[in-house]
Formats: structure tokens, C-alpha cells, sequence
């Protein structure tokens, strides 16, 4: 038997068949056309999963379950969605729907609790009970295992670590406070902060890899960096020296044995980490302790949100 | 049969006789005399756990089990105390010398571990598998339990809340960061955020309140602004948002049932809690589910020690 992860995303709906042991047999996508009421887009999410099915050359029969990660506020229990704001569900009874087109049975979870299963089934946390996967992309998305368990609090929102404040009243951010991990250490925020860079700096080497403001992206500043410009240095440093004020905060609370960084952002490698490891050992609150978290990059990729889904039924 | 708790302390050692239902029959302390050589302390904490049976009128065969809250790292399975700054203990086996001493099984945790168990078994927080407890003193301690279990991570050193940096760059901490919530949110802090405002106001009825500058306690500014002084007032308000702050982020990351506050500083009960919890329904980021956390204040003050540490075979 295998089983069937779909990763709901903002843009692509997609799912995969993936076996037992966390291999992705075949998958699918299909537009997820955000706004459009949810039944239609709960009618794309089944298609799109029968469609992984077929490419795997597997009939639905020999499917086991349906796992979903999802954006927004997840009721485990009920599979309800219940606030999702960039697909505009609130109430949404994903599961019970989901379950009914597909005859099968459906889990549903939040997509950043989602990414942490994914990496503690099959990549850079297994075995590891106590992990943290943290995504620096769009936002900041953290899931967190302790003790074997997803930590989701008394109401399905616990886990977001990236709107905990880390300079107060600081930079807004979306959620409505001022100064979150989220403002500072997102992809977005670091484009805000080459932006700023590059209008303080009218000969920076940043103008050549992004002729405009409006062509800034994320790989931006490490580019420029990597040809030997001072300013773009100054933004990653400083950039790194927020994402690590929250990784050793998250170090400091929860000791994970693993903590993992996903995202865009996390194809950067040792230049992302190097420089995060350092102020880790430097600041962490257990300086005496003979064990230590291991701070490493997420292994799954774009592929976390279909894999860690299909094992939702396990956690 | 009773149990005993024993709350090991940087000034005295204290021990309780404790029903099963977590009432305390009697108590004795002795000074802690921190310094001295770990088996000098080890035989004082047998003697007031003796000294406490006895005043129960309880021979020590009528008790079942002896637990012990330290400050510091301790490692429940081995019961040794990793390191203990303020008692200079390094790697000390307290609980295998302690059991030896009184013939007892001994559980060792550390203390503020022990004072959300407490209120978990017997005080704000019972029946809630999901709570937090956060004792603002001298510095910022914390206690988190997440699906009935104590939070300790891979290294026993988890749970340190009050080393989460809330200002980036900040205040120096203790720990050797800069910007913790604990230098902001602990009595030392609200001590040094007074003796600064009394400096730059020196009309200010805070001078009335402590005639000089080292009789500033945390009770110094709570005063003042009862009498009406303004700038004791603005030193309260922005003393409770940078504790709210952390508030705010705890609520975010744990979501728990219940977050209780305790320490000297939460005997100022509603004067406390109501601008704390504005800040937290302005902020808090679960501001759609219909479960939130409850805020209130820890209810076992100075027993939290002794009772949570009488519990400690039950986590």
C-alpha cells in the first residue's frame, strides 16, 4: 500500500504517491487559483490527487490515506480549516469534503507542522524526537516536535515561532505586532534590507545583479557578495545576525536535538550557516551541556510539504 | 503514605511533608550556606528533609519518595546536577547521595521545572497538559509543560525563556547575550529601569518612596504610582510591554491552556495582569481561535518548591 500527500500551496496545489518508507513514487500539480470559492478549489485537490495516483500507475484502491498540509489554522481533529487567509478559507471542512470525493481517509495539518514531520520521516531530523524545521521563505514557518509529538498548543495555532518578537517595536510585520523573527529574517525582509543598501549605496556591485529596485530577490545579496561587494556583505552579515538571534532564542527554549532551516534561503549552505553556528556557540544557554542541537539544512525541499503530509496519520 | 519536597535554594534549603493531594502537612528550612563543599550541603538537605517529617509527626517509613527542584541543569535520569552557578555545583550526584542518606527513592528537577508542576498538580494551571509558568525574580525563570510532559530538550537546559532575546543588541544579560527578556522583564531589571528614571526626574515621588538609590526594590515603583507619581507610572507601563512582550511571544510559540505568572512581582495581581492582557488580545497571533490561553497569577508562591518537587515521579 502507499499513500497520498498533497502540499495546498498559495500558488500549486500539488500531491504525490509516496511509499512507506517516505519515497515519492509519482506527483502531480495543478494551479491552486486562490479565491476561488473552496469547494472548487477542494474538487482540484482530489483531481490532483488522483492524478499523482495515475502517474504512479496505481489505482485508488491501493491507496491508504490522504494526508494535507495546509497554510493557516489546521483542527487535526475535525480537519478543518480554519482560518487560511492567502487561500481566503475560514471554516473550511477540508477533510470531511476531501474524504468524501476520495473515499478514503484524510488528515489535515498545517504546511509548516507539515515540513517538520517531513524531515523527522525521511530527511534531516530522522529519529530525532525532539526537532525544529524552520522555513525562511515568504515568511518565517516553524513546526516543532517535542517528545515525538507536533506541538500545536491548546487551540492548533502554537509553533509560530516566527511571530515572536525579537526587537521590540521594531520593523512591522503582517501579523499586526512590531519587531517579529518574521520581519527580520524572511526573504522578504531580507530584500527590504538589500533595497535599503542599495539607495544608501548608489555604487554598489547590488546594482549590477538587479538593475532595479523591483528586481531584487533573495539570491540578490549573496550574488553580489560571492563578487566581492562590501555593501552586500554588510546586509548578509547583519541579515544572518537576525536569523540567528531567533535560532539561538529557539535553541534556548526548546534544546531540539535537530533544528533544520528550509526555504529558499537554505540553498545557500555553509554561507548561511557558518556565520549562524558561530553566534550559536557564542550565545546558547547551554554552553555546559555535553549534548548539543544539530543546526543543518533541510534535505526535502520542495518535495517536505508532499511527504510529511502522507505520514500525518503517524504523529 | 506522604511524600516530601525539598526546595534547594541559593539562601536556605526548605522540605515539606506533602499528601497525595498536594497539601503540605508540615515544613522546615535551613540555611543553604552555598559555598560549601556539595556533601555539607547534601547532609544539611537530608537533615531538613528529617527535620520536616518529623514536624509532620511522620517517621521517615511513612514516606514514599523524596523530590528535590535545584537551580540550574539537572539530569532527571541520573539525578546529578550538571551545573548549579549559585551553588558552585558541578556535576554533583544529588539524587543517588541524597538517596543513600535517607534510604528513599530521589527525583531531581530543576526548579523552575518544579514550579509549573506544582501548579500543574495544585495550583493555577491544574488539569491544563498545556501550560507555561514564568517567574519574574531575580531573573526570568520558566517552567513549560506540552502535552502533560516537561519540557527539558536533549540536554535537560530547555525551557530557558527568559534567554530569549526580545531587543536584538539590547541590555546585556547575565548569560552573556545582549537583549534577553529577562533583562528586561525581572525584578533586577524593573530596579535598574527605576533607579534610571529617578536620575532623569529628580522631583519624582520615587524619591519619596526609596530615599536613595540602593533602597530601590521592586515594590518602589508599584508605590509611587499608587501615590499618583507619573513618572513611576510611565516606568510601569513600559516595564509590563517589555514583559508582554515575552508574554506575547511564549503565548505564540506554546499556545498554552494556561500561562501563569509568579515571583514577587506577581502579588500586584490585576495591576499586572490587566495591561498585560490588552497587550496580549491586541497581539497575540491565534486572535481567530476560540480557544485562547488563560493569563492569571501562579497560586503557590513560596510552596511551588516544595510542592512540585514532591511530584516529580508523576512527569
Amino acid at each position: 500500500m502507499a499513500r497520498i500527500g498533497i502540499d495546498i500551496g498559495g500558488t500549486f496545489l500539488k500531491a504525490g504517491v509516496v511509499t512507506d518508507d517516505g519515497r515519492v513514487l509519482a506527483s502531480a500539480s495543478l494551479p491552486t487559483g486562490a479565491g476561488r470559492p473552496a469547494d472548487a478549489i477542494i474538487a482540484d485537490i482530489a483531481a490532483v490527487a488522483r492524478k499523482a495516483a495515475e502517474s504512479a500507475g496505481l489505482p485508488m484502491t491501493e491507496i491508504e490515506l490522504v494526508g494535507a498540509g495546509c497554510p493557516g489554522t489546521c483542527d487535526r481533529q475535525t480537519g478543518t480549516v480554519e482560518y487560511a487567509n492567502n487561500l481566503d478559507f475560514v471554516n473550511v471542512p477540508l477533510g470531511k469534503e476531501l474524504s468524501r470525493l476520495l473515499a478514503l481517509p484524510v488528515y489535515v495539518e498545517n504546511d509548516a507542522n507539515v515540513a517538520v514531520l517531513a524531515e523527522h520521516v525521511a530527511g534531516a531530523a530522522r529519529g530525532a524526537d525532539d526537532c525544529v524545521c524552520v522555513t525562511l521563505g515568504t515568511g518565517v514557518g516553524a513546526g516543532v516536535m517535542v517528545g515525538g509529538r507536533l506541538l500545536t498548543g491548546c487551540n492548533a495555532s502554537g509553533g509560530e515561532l516566527g511571530h515572536m518578537v525579537i526587537c521590540e517595536g521594531g520593523e512591522p510585520c503582517t501579523c499586526g505586532r512590531n519587531g517579529c523573527w518574521e520581519s527580520y529574517a524572511s526573504v522578504t525582509a531580507l530584500i527590504r534590507q538589500t533595497r535599503a543598501a542599495m539607495q544608501a549605496h548608489p555604487d554598489s556591485l547590488l546594482w549590477q545583479q538587479a538593475s532595479s529596485l523591483d528586481r531584487v530577490d533573495g539570491r540578490t545579496p549573496f550574488e553580489a557578495m560571492q563578487q566581492g561587494d562590501p555593501v552586500a556583505a554588510a546586509v548578509i552579515e547583519q541579515y544572518l545576525r537576525y536569523v540567528a538571534a531567533g535560532i539561538v532564542n529557539v535553541i534556548n527554549i526548546f534544546q531540539p536535538e535537530v533544528l533544520c532551516i528550509g526555504g529558499a534561503i537554505s540553498r545557500q549552505g555553509d554561507t548561511l550557516l557558518d556565520p549562524i553556528r558561530r553566534q550559536v556557540v557564542q550565545e546558547r544557554y547551554s554552553r555546559y551541556a555535553d549534548r548539543q542541537t544539530r543546526l543543518c539544512v533541510a534535505e526535502l525541499g520542495n518535495l517536505a510539504g508532499i511527504v510529511g503530509a502522507a505520514f500525518l496519520d503517524r504523529f
